[in-house]
Parts: structure tokens; C-alpha cells; sequence
């Protein structure tokens, strides 16, 4: 086989299923059979308002690629080849990839904080992605998975790290009370996280009746913020002390503003969103609690191998919010029905 | 004398100089003999735009007090007398107040945070304040002054206690840099708390070239953020790392957006200013490097006998933003000059 099919990405509104080459392993690489790849947040702003991370005109400095690229940086897979210089990683190993190319040289990446490098790259945005039959990664990516771990678990992985590693910022311990706000994927992962390490009384705070039943279904308790005043209810549930922490994974004004009224003295609301523009903020409630707003993004190893070994301990539930399509069915299917709301996350099964 | 002159409070721009009965000292207070007392940013506030803090129809739960108050919460003085059950304390004894009353019962309370108690009162606002030749305090609000600090330098004890405050929230070593937005009396107490805490690298960031001047006489190092790219100032300076730490102390959405875009990865804003409305707030900054907005409210006994122990070192000085009035003066060159902005504090003298 020399050829494959891919979900390429040629800018705004422009995905199709192409056949092109099936890569080779350079030195320090793999190559990963895909089994799943899933359809990011991130993926529908490029589809929909792109390029924004993908470069365009410039090849990043790091991965020297940009347009047109195969999308996808939610995946498991199976490696089927190793270049030269790899050890440890063999055919046959099952992956999930942590598709980061950091660095090493900025403050962060210094101060180990690589998911902040200054000129972080993710592969799927910045080289060749998941969206394929293979695709090759650097072995630096790979995290082994336990043979109890499904590869459409395996690539539930990175979005469930991007929450996982929000929730290591929020200071919490058991018995505490967790706010979430917004029950999408990332909603959910922060409440399966949480639940996983043994904080149990989270309310996930949600305006769709949709997406309150989905994450009901996984065990969560929910209130509707539109019928219901979630400060006075988390003053009487904790006797005024107020919530441990709240998580934005909503995004938007209203769930800033209720977070910050709903925390107590000395507490984080962790922001785990993308804002597209800056939000109407009440910075007079953390100064008048001390609170404070702490931003998290994506992740880095470690939080990648917490959640597989959760994973492996059964602790990760896909019931009623994760879909399987074919690579053939990506755009409508996948992009058109994650924008419609119709889905709220949708793996790519590369060989479908 | 059974009576005195004070400056009472009766409503929104009702400030008068009224003769009033000498307070005695009840079971557990002192009577003060009042050294000078400032007009605060909140006492502006009430005099143009309240009463805000200051009870209105109900009396305080912790005080029992509403209008009309004599006003004063930044002072100084001498204790004249000593009621029952007070021990330590004597008169002719110097000393600055700490004018909190707390219900000691509130989740924060029970923290040791009681500037954020949910009950919080002040001497002053909730209470008959500094701004009369006596009031009497509960003894547990007293803090003694060394004979190298005068009644001047001790009536800013209060104010210097909110700036100083602030910078136990920012996480700051000797060698770390540090931005103050706003260089009126608080960013004036940032800058010189960091200084008599070893951290010597402060960039002081203020349109004003008035306020620039005066920060500058103290020898602290300004910009005009009209002028001067801060951010990119500060990439260049600290070779991408930026900031260890920025302040808040101007309250604007400029200062905000500014200080989110010069902070580093995982480091804090902290803010220290009274937003009076929501604030269009960049979010996405602190996610993207991890930072987070740090609300700081007054302070502890721990931050008065801090900031005294800094004073009794010689580490404040009040060269040219200090001004002191009589008391007879406290509407006209007092609160109206402070509105129109031509002078920066300004220190009642109660016999003046």
C-alpha cells in the first residue's frame, strides 16, 4: 500500500477525503495505524473560521509544514513501523499519541510547563494528522495502552487530558464540592476526572436540557441555570461557605459570571475554554472573596497517563455522547453535525 | 471637653464639621486621641456616590451603627483612656488601627481570613471614625508604633497594609520582576512594599505624567503606557519570560488587558482595585499561558505589623503625594481637591 485516504484540509470550508501517500518513519518516528480519531473544538473553528492554527503561508517552525495538511489530533492506534533510533516501541504496541511538538528551550518548556511552549505545534494542525489510515508521530508522542483500554478509549485520551490537567490547577481534595459549568466533552471529562479521583459532589451547571440529560446518564447531577439561582443554591447546599471550585468549560459570559459568584474565599474558577473575545468579567468578585480565575490548557504527559490508568480502572463512561462515523462521512456526518449540535463528539473510524 | 468637632456623614455629598459628644470607652475599647486620619478612595466614594459601605435604614450587624457617622478608617494616634477588661494597652501609648470588625463565626473567618469576613464592618463606615479629635476601637484593632514611626507615616499604616497585602498574593522572590498598573496611593504602596521586600525590579505603568513624576521622585522606574509598547518592553527585557508578576492597582480595562498580555506563564495579576463594573476581560490570555487574576481584599494584622516594621526602617516615604488639612478644610481640600485630582492623599490634622 502505498496510498491512503485522509481527511485533508485545505482551508476555510475545505475538507475533502483525498488519496495521498502513506508516510514513512523518519528517525525518532512511527509509524501509528490509526483506530480512532476524534473531532475537536478546535477542528470545527478551522473547518469553519480557519486557518487559525494551521499554518498558512509560513511552515511552522517546528514541523516546517503547513497547508494543505490531513487534520486530526485525537487519536489511538497501532504502531506498524519504527524508524531508526526508536527503542522501547515495537509493532503491534497499541497508542494513544500526545501530539505536542514543544521546544525545549522557551521559559516554559525550561520550567517543564511544555504545554505552554511559545511555539507549541500539535500534530494534526501543524504536520500531518490522525484523520488517515497512518500517520507518523515522533516516539516522544506515544503512550502506551493497557490492554483494557479500547483504542476508541485510547483516543478519547487527549480531549480527557485537556480536563484532566484543568482539574490538577483547581487545588481540590475529597469531600470538597466542584462547580462545572458546561456539560460538552470537556464538561464531561472534568466530571469524570473528578469523580475519579475521588471528588464526588460536583453540580454541572448546563443550559441545554440535551446535554444535562447525557451527562446525567453518566451519574452527574445537573441544574439548569436558567431556572435556577446557582449561587443562592451553592450558598444553602455548603451553609455559605461556597463552592471548592468552579470550572468554565462553557466559554461564554454568563457561566464566568455565575462561577465567580458561586466560589468561595480563596478559591479557583479554572478556565477551560476557548473565548473568542474578551467577556464581560465582575473582577470586583475576586477581590471581594480573594478568589481567582486560573487559565489551563491542553496538557502534558503526565495528565495523558492519568487518564489512561483511570481509564483502565473503568472510570471513563462513553454512554450517550460519543458517535462513530466513517472516514468517508467526515464532512457531513462529522463537521456539519458537530455544528449543527447534533452530536457532541464524533470518532473517525479511518477505514469506514 | 464633652464635646468635639468631627467630620459626620449624612448622605450623598453631605459632609459637615459638627460638634459631637467625646466618645468614651466602652468594656474591651480604648479612646483614641486621633493623630491624623486620610481620606480613602471609599470615602470619596460614599461623599459623591454612596452611602456604598457606609449603613443606610439598618444598622450594621457587627457595629449597630448607621447614619449619620463620623467618617475615618486610615488612622493614627495616642490613647487617652482604657475601659474595663483592657490589658497591654495604657494610656499615652502610640498606635495605628486596624479598623475591622469581623464576626470571627464566617467560613473566612474561621480561614484566619478576616478581611474577607461576610460580615465584615470598618471604623469608620460602619462605626464613628478618625476623622474627629476622639474615637474609641475595641482593643483587638490597635497595633502599636515604634518611636521612629510619627503619627503621620502612622495614619498611612491602613492604606499601605492594602498595597502590602497584595504582594504576599503574587508569589514574588528577590530577582523576579514586577509590574504596578496605576501609580496613585496604592501603586505607590506596591511599589514600595516590593522594594522593602528585596524585590527591587519594578516597572511602574501610568498615563499620568503628574503621577509618573511623583512615583519617580520615590525612585521608582515608570512608563507611559500611551507611549511605549508594554509588553513587548517587557519581552525584550526579560528575554521572552515576561513578568513574574503584575498589579492591578488603576482598576481600568486598559490596565487589565495590559498586564494579562505582560504576565508570565503560570504567574498572577493581582488585583487590588475597586471595579466598579464588569470589565471587557481578555480571558483567553490566561489561558494560554496558564496565568490567573488574584483578587486582594484590605488586609491582617499580619500585613500592619509588617508594614510598620518596614516603616520603622526608614522603607516609606511620603515626599511629595501627602498632603496634610485641618479638619475645618475636610470638604473643600479635602474630598473635592481629591476629585478633582490635585492632590493624591491627603491627611486630616483633627486640631487643624
Amino acid at each position: 500500500m502505498t496510498t491512503m485516504r485522509a481527511a485533508v484540509y485545505h482551508g476555510p470550508n475545505s475538507v475533502s477525503v483525498d488519496e495521498v501517500p502513506v508516510p514513512a518513519p523518519g528517525p525518532g518516528e512511527v509509524l501509528v495505524e490509526v483506530g480512532f480519531n476524534g473531532i475537536c473544538g478546535t477542528d470545527l473553528h478551522e473547518y469553519f473560521a480557519g486557518p487559525i492554527f494551521v499554518p498558512d503561508g509560513a511552515p511552522h517552525p517546528l514541523t516546517g509544514k503547513e497547508l494543505p495538511l490531513v487534520m486530526g489530533h485525537e487519536f489511538s492506534g497501532t504502531i506498524r513501523d519504527t524508524g531508526s533510533g526508536v527503542t522501547g516501541w515495537a509493532t503491534g504496541d497499541r497508542v494513544a499519541v500526545e501530539p505536542v511538538y514543544r521546544c525545549g528551550a522557551c521559559p516554559p518548556c525550561k520550567a517543564g510547563h511544555y504545554n505552554i511552549c511559545q511555539s507549541i505545534g500539535f500534530h494534526g494542525l501543524m504536520s500531518d494528522g490522525g484523520m488517515a489510515r497512518f500517520t507518523t508521530v515522533p516516539d516522544y508522542m506515544l503512550h502506551r495502552l493497557p490492554d483494557s483500554v479500547s483504542l476508541e478509549l485510547g483516543a478519547l485520551v487527549e480531549p480527557m487530558s485537556v480536563a484532566y490537567h484543568a482539574t490538577t490547577l483547581a487545588d481540590l481534595h475529597p469531600g470538597d464540592t466542584a462547580l462545572v459549568f458546561g456539560a460538552g466533552p470537556i464538561g464531561i471529562g472534568v466530571f469524570q476526572a473528578l469523580r475519579g479521583q475521588g471528588i464526588e459532589n460536583t453540580l454541572v451547571v448546563e443550559p441545554s436540557a440535551t446535554r444535562r440529560a447525557a451527562i446525567e446518564r453518566l451519574g452527574a447531577r445537573t441544574v439548569d441555570p436558567a431556572a435556577v439561582d446557582v449561587p443562592a443554591l451553592v450558598a444553602d447546599e455548603t451553609g455559605g461557605a461556597m463552592a471548592d471550585a468552579a470550572f468554565d468549560a462553557a466559554g461564554v459570559a454568563a457561566a464566568v459570571r455565575t462561577a465567580l459568584a458561586s466560589v468561595g474565599a480563596r478559591r479557583p474558577t479554572v478556565a477551560v475554554a476557548i473565548y473568542e473575545k474578551p467577556l464581560e468579567t465582575p473582577l470586583l468578585e475576586l477581590v471581594m472573596h480573594e478568589s481567582r480565575i486560573q487559565g489551563s490548557l491542553c496538557y502534558t504527559g503526565v495528565d495523558f497517563e492519568a487518564v489512561i490508568a483511570l481509564m483502565a480502572e473503568g472510570r471513563y463512561d462513553t454512554t450517550g455522547w460519543v458517535e462513530k462515523i466513517g472516514l468517508a462521512q467526515v464532512v457531513e456526518d462529522g463537521f456539519e453535525a458537530l455544528h449543527r449540535g447534533e452530536k457532541m463528539k464524533v470518532l473517525i473510524d479511518p477505514v469506514g
